[in-house]
């Protein structure tokens, strides 16, 4: 079955003695994970949680946490992980969105619980670590409910930080699917041994799951920094990973990269954020044993839903191909891809439009949200929000969020074009470009830049740069400079935020 | 979507310059393929054929059918491909069953349409080749019909030769959901290239999905024979097949094997029946650079269970672990299994019992088969028959058919482990064993025997060299020496025709 309990099941069967979770000197093997969830479930069950019961989690990465969603898939309790970065009374919003019934803490944020907003929480709360794994080691194994392919797995909070937040249901078929499509195209093996690093709230964290169908170990880093990242790649001899492309910049910019054994890394997934070509080559050169591949998806594709993968990286840059380079790459076997007008109707081959997708691992919905159902869900697809367009050789390219496309005179321009167009310049580090209130052209092109320590480039130095790379309206004539750019979790610039501070500018 | 057109329009998008079919001196890409595929479809169309119907195919392997099967596929028109060696009124038998409203037939094959049982079928039929590739030439296109992952894709009939033939009902989502187990464990790449050697009309031939999902290419062998078998793989670099053990045994005996380049096979699948540790031994040494690797499974699997990995062949040979190299392997990610015993409970841990699974490739059941179904079909769960077991390490070992097991004086006796037992003597080439009617032990251990050429064993020798094998009563009592083995098209044994035969022995 395309369910999470036999996927853990199949695992303790056929992989029992291979190593399932490495965490620090301890190794849990498959048939010891899997028992130990099947206690953690007889825990749940012991705090009166039953199927159909959702559970908070406020967690850093770690096989408490780990071992804490498994059991609730094990038993059909759905586990509600909040992004850690958010405000208690952001937390506490989720958590009454989703009709949590008790909530798991990270004993390291602890001290969120202090807080006015979760002080309801307190009550109905217990801490992972030391005090959970006493009460696994203590509880009895509980056989695994028949989940149905279709019943919710989890419950992943997307767009908190733009409007209400949503609850995305994914389904133990969306999961398990997504894992085996993933696992075919990235050729996963069961020797491999997944890093963790994209925190387990975000959607993004789903791509291990194909790790765990092939029959290998996952690792949990619980706060990203690049020396942590590369002990961890050397010590436990890590195979795969995914990164933000802020987070890899990090780390090959690191200086202590050349000292650590980064022979085993053989995937570096990369994505939620473009990457300059010229952090594409460095990563590709300063890894040469990985296939450095770009994943897009979304949080309601769980979570993959193309690669662009390494040899397409190395053939776009042996021909100078700057704009293949920003491709997502090609859908993933069973994703049927759609470019849609604002008609409704399909674009021609190479038009630019909306991305609508389906396939097995496309959410069901969103928890109690008609309106955003109706609108994201039409007629068996799913509307990405996304706008792109597919080349003659199946390359799918990303131009911009629809919401955050900007306007003028007329003229649609997509950010992404700009972002790298201004990127080819030597002095900034990071642009986020926006649209902003004109009282001529409706919206102007404006950009937010991150210049490099000790660089500068005037407006119009940056006017004059553009104009050899695109067209005269798509080039900022406004300009902003920061010193860092407001982001998510994972490195997404947060651009509602920028169009808030810059409306008036 | 879990379909086959959804795999063909993505195929033709993200792989659609690279070659989808090479056939003799032509190849498609499968931009070209899918073009084809859709003309085809609009020559059915013509036809009068809308979806839901379903079309008889008599065929050997060819480009043809593979074209034929997939412009049903596309339209919702249901492939019934029948055996080609049937007789014409086991295939009149079929062609009613399953309702087929047309009858496609290979021109090689035409002559069986000249007898008595297929007269009805003349007029009602058409020839593949170069008749119906004019036809698609000269038809227009049509657009895929919107397929639900659980519509039926294809119908196989089965167990033709033992009792009334049934006809297997395959959806898209068995089809495809196998290619992803498939292509996942056995990883699969876009350049890959299958030879289609098993018979098209066999579920061993949906292996093949696996490639088509990974954007490899197919080759299509219209008749099996070692050399044509070499010159294919060598002639279009084929790194990937499955053949049926008598084949594979053929092949490695033919004194053109090491004239050929095989240097291009990286995965040979063996399956369908067991083989004997000195041809596994002698494949390894023979194809160093291929995995051989077992596949098991069934029609109603779509239909591979599970696989038999060559690290573990390899494994188990340096042991000298000749029980393991007889598993079939770790199930596939997806694939829950239970070994059942007569009570309908789980047996305990190795326990010997049935076999039963579930998974998304599994068939929803026979067509217009109430009864085969309530038996096959039990809470979920598909009881495939077999009898086997699954040890500490998580393989899969098969003991038997249920049907074909022997009750001696209330004993089990599993056949495959006594077959085993008599082909570690060297004067015998295959070994069938039976149960036959006794007046005292109600069944007798009766074995069937192809002794090498040139070779003989008295029953006394062989009894006695059973006796360092196995316990006394398994050992065959009574023997009968044959010039050849009834099989069925894959090879299988066909114990019922012996038992029939051997009956008043």
């Amino acid at each position: 079955m395309l369910t999470l309990p036999s996927a853990l099941a199949r695992a303790s069967l056929v992989h029992g003695a291979r190593p399932a979770i490495l965490d620090g000197d301890r190794a849990f093997s498959w048939r010891e994970h899997v028992l130990r969830v099947a206690r953690a479930a007889g825990a749940l069950a012991a705090m009166g949680l039953t199927a159909g019961d959702r559970i908070g989690v406020i967690s850093r990465n770690s096989r408490e946490q780990c071992e804490l969603f498994h059991a609730g898939y094990w038993s059909g309790i759905v586990p509600v992980p909040v992004n850690v970065r958010l405000a208690p009374r952001e937390i506490a919003f989720v958590l009454a969105d989703a009709g949590c019934r008790i909530l798991a803490v990270d004993p390291a944020l602890a001290a969120l619980l202090e807080s006015a907003e979760l002080a309801p929480w307190r009550e109905r709360s217990f801490l992972l670590g030391p005090t959970f794994d006493a009460q696994i080691d203590a509880a009895l194994p509980v056989r695994s409910r028949d989940a149905g392919e279709d019943d919710d797995a989890i419950l992943l909070y997307t767009g908190g930080t733009t409007g209400r937040a949503k609850g995305v249901r994914l389904t133990h078929r969306n999961i398990i699917a997504n894992g085996l499509q993933v696992g075919l195209v990235l050729g996963l093996r069961q020797d491999d041994v997944y890093l963790h690093v994209a925190p387990m709230f975000h959607s993004a964290d789903l791509l291990s799951t194909a790790t765990t169908l092939a029959g290998g170990a996952h690792v949990y880093l619980p706060e990203f920094n690049p020396p942590a990242f590369l002990s961890a790649i050397a010590r436990h001899r890590v195979s795969m990973t995914m990164l933000a492309p802020t987070m890899l910049i990090m780390v090959l910019s690191h200086p202590d990269m050349p000292k650590h054994d980064l022979s085993s890394l053989r995937i570096q997934v990369y994505g939620s954020a473009p990457m300059a070509e010229a952090w594409i080559r460095r990563a590709i050169e300063a890894l040469p044993g990985a296939a450095v591949t770009q994943g897009y998806g979304l949080t309601e594709t769980a979570p993959i839903l193309s690669f662009f993968e390494h040899r397409d990286h190395v053939a776009a840059i042996a021909r100078g191909d700057a704009a293949r380079l920003r491709s997502a790459g090609k859908v993933l076997p069973g994703v049927d891809v759609r470019i849609v007008g604002d008609d409704g109707a399909d674009l021609p081959a190479g038009g630019v439009g909306e991305v609508w997708v389906r396939g097995p691992n496309v959410t069901p919905g969103y928890l109690g949200a008609a309106e955003a159902n109706a609108q994201a869900l039409r007629d068996g697809w799913f509307v990405t929000g996304d706008v792109g367009c597919i080349d003659d050789e199946g390359f799918l390219t990303l131009l911009d969020r629809k919401k955050d496309m900007i306007v003028t005179g007329g003229e649609n321009v997509y950010s992404a074009e700009v972002e790298s167009a201004l990127l080819e310049h030597p002095a900034l580090a990071e642009a986020a470009v926006i649209g902003v209130p004109d009282p001529v052209y409706g919206e102007a092109v404006f950009a937010v830049l991150v210049p490099r320590p000790g660089m500068s480039a005037s407006d119009e130095e940056l006017i004059a740069h553009c104009r050899g790379h695109i067209g005269g309206y798509k080039i900022p004539r406004r300009f902003a400079r920061v010193e860092a750019l407001p982001k998510s979790a994972l490195g997404k610039v947060l651009k509602s935020d920028l169009r808030t501070r810059f409306a008036g500018a």
